[in-house]
């Protein structure tokens, strides 16, 4: 039996405008279900945004799942329009700014519209750039991989990313091994999760390491249980590389055929 | 070919403090892309809770997901403590309240340990009872479909629900026929998603219903894809019924058995 390792205790999820809301709901959902079940796991969850002047008594602004310049999308999704994702509908409130947050054990980045091109989000790569080293895991979802790639910290790395915006995040990461057939990758300390809902396989996989069944057996059966999600198990089982043809990403100067 | 109907324009989500956050995000992710997909469907997202008098210069009180009252969680699933699920970590700020709110095609209600024991959302009945009669359709998940029982509304129906929260469920609406193995269920206007995840596999079985394949050939399947997510299309395939051991239950009065 080999000795238990310590869970990570200090969660982050780092929210921007127009992120993709199931890309960090489905994660976050694994994480509220993990302390059904381990009570006193002492977990906390830091909901990172941009710090704005304000006089109303919050010293973060809401993040919004709207981007803030719509029209901005992916080139291979239609362009949003002004009635696009119900505008301002929905809101996730930050509990911390950047310069407020907490030490983080591990830091999820979902991704979204919001994300690409990625210098609309350069106050969080700043902020991912400086964490990083400190960091014992990061966890993205979707595009949220092109933005660690934008950051540099997925430099050398393999990596996935969203299949529909495959092409525009993989340029993202040119020192990267862009894996096109994989609902997750683990890389050195990254997780990287295909598009949206497989944040939630990864996030279970993530997990699964974490918490090994020797020493916890049965918690990642009843978390799924009590999400009733059929998780995949298999990383490479991944139907979304064909439907959008998306195909495997040499590192630049690498002497693989890309 | 059958005439189109026109589909649903005005969604509204209601949030209560202690819902269960993919409950929501899972059925608003399906709208969401939906938008992306339909970009001039002027479709709308009403995100309903609580009033509360407040000089903060917002109307609303956020829903956080955590429950107002720690410890009041379902009997069959672990008594949370202080330190569960974050605490205050996850807050999503609505956009009307219960006289705020427009006349709505769709109403949402997702379940969470806040739904249960239904008194907690009296409120939130109230507005149900008044809203139901104009509704096209309800649509629930989880134990949402306690506080739609509680409220009166699934009179006569049959409905699913959460599998683990099965036998406090059900207690709720004696006048209801329930059906373990569901993921989703359809009667009446109202249609009930079985626990957490099944709201997804239930918004996408409700948008199907909504837009013909006849009609918005490949809508579905590109609402889905991009999503990267494997939708159940099939209602009766639920493992969750035989893993925590639910049964149908007939209404009180009924011949069947029970």
């Amino acid at each position: 039996m080999t000795p238990p390792k310590t869970p990570p205790t200090s969660y982050g999820v780092l929210l921007y405008p127009g992120f993709e809301v199931l890309d960090v709901a489905g994660p976050i959902e694994c994480l509220n279900t993990l302390t059904d079940e381990l009570a006193d796991s002492k977990l906390t969850l830091s909901v990172i945004g941009r710090p704005v002047d304000s006089d109303q008594g919050v010293q973060q602004v809401p993040a919004a799942v709207s981007p803030a310049n719509p029209g901005s999308g992916p080139p291979e999704r239609p362009t949003p329009t002004d009635g696009f994702r119900f505008q301002s509908a929905q809101v996730y409130q930050p509990t911390h700014t950047f310069d407020t947050a907490p030490p983080l054990d591990v830091l999820i980045i979902g991704g979204g519209w919001g994300s690409l091109p990625t210098d609309k989000v350069a106050p969080e790569m700043a902020f991912l750039a400086r964490t990083f080293p400190s960091l014992r895991h990061l966890f993205t979802v979707c595009t949220g991989s092109a933005v660690a790639a934008s950051a540099g910290v997925l430099d050398g790395l393999a990596a996935t990313s969203n299949k529909a915006a495959w092409k525009q995040v993989t340029a993202c990461g040119p020192r990267t091994r862009w894996v096109a057939r994989a609902r997750w990758v683990v890389s050195g300390k990254v997780w990287t999760s295909s598009g949206v809902s497989a944040g939630m396989d990864g996030m279970i996989a993530f997990l699964r390491e974490q918490y090994a069944e020797e020493h916890y057996p049965g918690l990642i059966d009843r978390i799924a249980n009590n999400m009733e999600y059929t998780y995949e198990a298999d990383p490479s089982n991944d139907p979304f590389a064909d439907v959008f043809g998306a195909q495997d990403v040499a590192p630049q100067g690498s002497d693989e055929l890309s």
